[in-house]
């Protein structure tokens, strides 16, 4: 197939009910959109490549569709946004034809569909090895979007689900995006992100971000089969972290893990006496998978 | 580094003024925009590969940054738009240290500066090879971003500059894009489209996209060192392709090249009186830099 051929069938295998902030999606050299009045718009990019952040076989080519874009999804779920529009770029090696290319746009128009995200553009290129990265853009209500830098001492600390999941599954599995979640925590949570890199490594950041320090209760939520460690620092779980002030309710599906606090070092993070290292799932670590390690 | 040490630091590298459409820019989940009342927003993806779209040492680390964006702004170039933000996601190999990212963004962000684009966000992760997907927001006003399915059967076809350079160049340049001459043809052209896969593949695009077929006059503005072929199926040049009616006077910087017609069949390009193949640069060809050839 010839790249106007591909562009035609990923057309058709993306193909959605017009949407009134749609003005133009796949086929020219932009896709236009009309944001509604009020919103602000989020966009976030995701970049995922054969052999970093995957191994070949690991996942169908539907999974591989859909992680694509559940990861991005998760970014508006961690803003509390709605998201509306995927853009997606993928270099395809030799090995995936035109049928793996189906599944796979199937796989993300699928996971889009449940979520009210339609893909409405993107690149295509041949490469060695297999790279896809996804742009997802999503409304939030004016200056109501959730940012991680909000959080201050004694708010209780939250988890949406168990940890070490994708970490216990060799990091085989396609996550779930929070957007629900994350939307009922508008205007409740003084600080939200999703968990990408593990625990110990992403409250670290949304400490320093806020200015506080984390006090964790010594009790998680381990995924079946998850060990601690994993729990705590084997990153992929796209689960989201957030803050509620200590007197607020939090929304069904949260699980407290600790607290916020001012008497320890800023960015600090403290699970049962013991500070964790800010270690995680970091692309830069060697060896690519770091080695988890308390402080 | 590790990959917080990097944010930082590319954050640094890119430091913009504040701007009143950006609410959020690199360090959250998501960047947050506000975009103006009566924009229509246009958004644009492009991916570019180490081994398929250059050769390593083939350009400078700024060159490669700048050239990255330089695709991603051509394509709001070819809309008619205003460039206002720019994400990059970033796979970088062993051999890329800080220096030569430093370089890339500099490179990247100097570009956009000149151009009116701050670099808002992306993605970083190591590979074995450099790939560098960019997405590019702009704007234009309501209902007046330029399409390439507009043209009709008289109208004249012109380009922005000379064709062939970047072939002729074997593809080690860094294009202009042609933002300012994109927003003046707004109201005026009936199509328009930057040239990235040479002229003879996107003139049979627009004319597939207008249902027209294209005459061309048979003389090109050929860049220095380029050949006819070159000019016809190089690829790479990102000038704009667009359509005037005949009454029109063309803007400053226009060359004619030649006319659309209802004599010909629909997507059909003429050239000297010879029929064009719709061929130019395209990965899924092989060998990856493809034989132009005429029908």
């Amino acid at each position: 197939m010839k790249e106007d051929a591909w562009i035609g069938a990923i057309r058709r295998w993306t193909a959605g009910p017009a949407r009134r902030d749609l003005a133009a999606g796949i086929g020219d050299d932009c896709a236009i959109l009309r944001p509604p009045a009020g919103a602000d718009l989020l966009v976030t990019t995701d970049l995922m490549i054969e052999g970093v952040h995957f191994r070949r076989g690991q996942l169908t080519a539907e999974q591989t569709g859909a992680k694509t874009l559940a990861r991005g999804l998760s970014d508006i779920a961690a803003m509390g946004g709605e998201a509306r529009f995927a853009l997606v770029s993928l270099a395809v090696p030799e090995w995936a034809d035109a049928r793996w290319a189906k599944a796979f746009y199937r796989g993300m128009a699928q996971l889009g569909q449940r979520h009210g995200a339609c893909i409405i553009g993107g690149d295509l290129t041949r490469a060695p090895r297999l790279a896809a990265d996804i742009v997802v853009l999503g409304y939030a209500p004016r200056g109501k979007a959730l940012r991680r830098d909000g959080a201050r001492p004694g708010d209780v600390i939250y988890v949406s689900g168990a940890l070490g999941r994708a970490a216990a599954a060799g990091f085989a599995d396609v996550p779930e995006p929070r957007l629900e979640l994350g939307r009922k925590l508008r205007g409740k949570a003084t600080a939200c992100m999703d968990l990408s890199d593990g625990l110990a490594l992403d409250l670290h950041r949304m400490c320093l971000a806020s200015g506080t320090a984390a006090e964790l209760d010594g009790v998680l939520p381990c995924a079946p089969g998850a060990t601690l460690e994993q729990a705590l620092f084997g990153g992929e779980d796209y689960e989201l972290l957030c803050t509620l002030p200590a007197a607020a309710r939090p929304p069904r599906g949260l699980v407290r893990i600790g607290q916020m606090t001012a008497r320890r070092r800023k960015g600090e993070v403290w699970f049962a006496g013991v500070r964790l290292n800010p270690q995680g799932w970091d692309p830069f670590a060697k060896p690519a998978r770091q080695q988890p390690r308390r402080a």
